[in-house]
């Protein structure tokens, strides 16, 4: 089987088959310039267990910087990253649900402090220095070695069929950009995602960062961002989480116009092949209708690259 | 000649052609994926006098508005629609310039109101429609007849040699994108420009336009937009106004890194092939460094198309 080989010949891969061919062949074929598909990154394209790949990037930069100047460690978050605990980060996070942002502002605070007033192209440098090097907690290898093989299976099958495909993350958009040609062969032009804001220096010619974030790329921000950079509706959408759940209903429509295909990856592998199982966070999604739940344990043979 | 045939053999051609293939052809060529081209619209693609395309629309908008409830016409700017003198139009943008935000503030608010609510299917439905009957008020002819034939020559002349063709214009984009692929063939993910608001509606399963401005991408916005789409310096700029500075310099960069090319066409023909020439909001940039002046006077064979 040359398509899709890491994909086990399950139900799952039919019905995405079968989808594919629907839309590709036949007098209801959608124009090719309509073929578009979107991919959610963490946990969709590459794993996002046990660490948040970007957040491995920012504890190491906000780790340097207290390294350059120590008195930084009496705050968070760099307290945290000075002691090896960042049991903060997630209680921040838990306590801007509960109501209370102080945490969460002083996070994002520090965040886009690490790239304010920088160029492009210099957080474009830093953030390939970090690729370079940096290795996956568990897995051992470099991040390359962390995508998902069958979804970058999935993407080269997409494409052979006139399909064009863009990644939509909650991730920070030109981080992933650094990448995501190398890793998953999308290139920068079709990376979404979340945005530190811009600015524009006239005399250095330079787009340069500024300190805050422009948006957050995640739940119904998702479809906005798709139709702002693509202008289209999706015809299908891939995620794993709640957060994609918006974009995946708003590929499979209303059901009164076209046809769309919404996957979910379920992370209930068991095996130790791919990722530690887990549902956390994909409640809502699981339980959608309309969605296309792929088993990463029944219909995936292959999780990580060879 | 089959390559630019509405262009004279000028010393600007020469430039054009000149720079392409230093930038495609020998050791020193571009990278494909790097071949990115920029394109204001408004002036630059399509004529933006006697009247801005988009503006003849809005101005329809309004006045449908004031037919089916005529007591808006005691407040502007259905009031300047109602009585078919718009000079309180130019008023309020004069007013901004001057300190006084009012007028404008007064006129975004019955700009937005146009489409606040509706989904972005609804709005490019509208437009179709516009664009299906509107004429040009002194060609007459279609919108379509407004088009600078030379400039869409050099779109097709830079796709050839592998460059990738952006709009980035002040103009609204959903309102471009109805046309661009037919006016242009650049397709919507290629045309950037000035933004409503816009929210997702979950029941709905649709994209919705909201009652704000999300940026208008003018001046410094332009590159900031033209890096958040493609995530590339441009190769190729090309503008009319000193709101396209920014980005014909940002294409050009301070001359340490890589070759660039900035294009502005200057309306200088006094032949009546054309538009009336005008030079008012283009004297910075006429007077820039770095640019290549297009003289339509002197550089075109033909203006529009045939």
């Amino acid at each position: 089987m040359t398509t899709l080989p890491s994909w086990r010949d399950t139900a799952t891969r039919k019905t995405i088959v079968d989808f594919v061919e629907s839309v590709t062949t036949g007098a209801d074929a959608v124009p090719v310039a309509e073929r578009i598909a979107v991919f959610d990154n963490d946990g969709t394209l590459w794993s996002e267990k046990p660490v948040i790949i970007q957040l491995d990037y920012i504890v190491g930069q906000w780790a340097a910087a207290v390294k350059a100047d120590p008195s930084l460690a009496e705050n968070q978050p760099y307290k945290a990253v000075a002691t090896g605990d960042l049991s903060w980060l997630g209680h921040a996070v838990e306590k801007h649900y509960a109501g209370d942002d102080s945490d969460l502002k002083q996070m994002l605070g520090a965040l886009v402090g690490l790239t304010d007033g920088m160029t492009v192209d210099e957080y474009a440098a830093s953030v390939a220095e970090f690729f370079r090097t940096a290795k996956h907690p568990t897995l051992g290898t470099p991040f390359s070695g962390a995508v998902y093989q069958p979804m970058v299976e999935l993407l080269r099958y997409l494409e052979a069929n006139g399909f064009t495909c863009y990644i939509a993350s909650a991730g920070e958009r030109d981080f992933m950009r650094s990448v995501t040609q190398e890793f998953y062969g999308i290139p920068p032009e079709r990376v979404i995602g979340s945005a530190y804001g811009l600015t524009y220096d006239a005399d250095a010619r330079a787009v340069k960062y500024s300190a805050n974030l422009d948006f957050l790329d995640d739940g119904g921000i998702k479809p906005v961002r798709i139709w702002s950079r693509t202008g289209r509706r999706p015809l299908l959408a891939a995620g794993n989480a709640n957060g994609d759940l918006p974009m995946l209903q708003f590929a499979v429509g209303d059901g009164t116009g076209r046809r769309g295909l919404a996957l979910l990856v379920h992370h209930d592998d068991h095996s130790g092949r791919g990722d530690a199982p887990y549902d956390g966070g994909a409640e809502q999604a699981l339980a959608a209708d309309d969605v296309t739940v792929i088993s990463v344990a029944d219909d995936w043979e292959q999780v990580f690259p060879a």
